[in-house]
């Protein structure tokens, strides 16, 4: 991280009056891994899921300044294998303007933090195999791909037909 | 199913009373998966993760008669892009001599009828590549692989050397 961006950078778990800037970074996000036709997240879904009731998710965002410059969204999973929690990293957003000031590596840094602080035993993501940049950010940081696994999924029409 | 097994199978969801039945399932599904020297869990841990104070994971357990032929371990993920909880299967499992008779089947209804009572859009999980006879089993179901994103994982020491 740069001098000058270190000194600016403040990481804070969002509020429900940060819906908007989240929907922003979700869909900035979408654009980036070519998938804004998958998003359907509207501030009202994300002020419902995420600030009201059971919150299945946090969020932190990064400032620069007063600018959010970046976020993260998080939940936990759970190892059966450790009996132990883990957190599960599911965006990790950084505006273009502001990469190479190792935002994203603070933000990574601060979840790895709540992880240890919360007993978490695995910290896990998935990336876009095109994704290059990405790929190789977290190879730096000492995280492994788990290349023998595959990810299913059932969702839409199939998931409706799913019963007895 | 067939018409016998149908009648006896009751899928309940798991108490404090069942870690012993639950970690006995964890241990074969481990054995199954040649993933034995990765498992951690004890019965005190399960008891306190899965049973005490905020529950991270829920378990559903598949009874023939009175005993346990099988187990689901799951718990809430979300989508940033629905903006909604999904529902991620860490576990299924179903003893070798029940095999063949749905009720791997019957538990991923069930976790299915769940998704949808609580609104989730998306039901996920992993399957080890080489594990044909399960990736059969979920294409039949509907489910579609993720193949362009790979998982990544920092766990250990890479986890604890994760700081600033």
């Amino acid at each position: 991280m740069s001098e000058d961006s270190a000194a600016n950078l403040r990481i804070l778990p969002a509020t429900e009056c940060d819906v908007a800037v989240i929907l922003g970074f979700i869909r900035k996000l979408a654009e980036y891994e070519k998938l804004s036709h998958q998003v359907a997240a509207t501030e009202e879904l994300l002020r419902e899921t995420l600030f009201a009731g059971r919150r299945v998710a946090e969020v932190l965002i990064a400032y620069l300044g007063d600018e959010p410059a970046g976020f993260a969204l998080y939940f936990h999973n759970f190892s059966t294998f450790l009996g132990r929690p883990g957190i599960y990293l599911e965006d990790l957003f950084v505006e273009p303007e502001h990469r190479g000031k190792g935002i994203g590596k603070a933000l990574l840094i601060e979840i790895a933090r709540i992880a240890k602080e919360r007993n978490c035993g695995r910290l896990e993501w998935a990336v876009l195999d095109w994704n290059q940049p990405a790929i190789d950010f977290y190879r730096g940081l000492g995280a492994a791909p788990l290349d023998d696994w595959t990810l299913f999924r059932v969702t839409g029409e199939a998931l409706d037909n799913l019963q007895l």
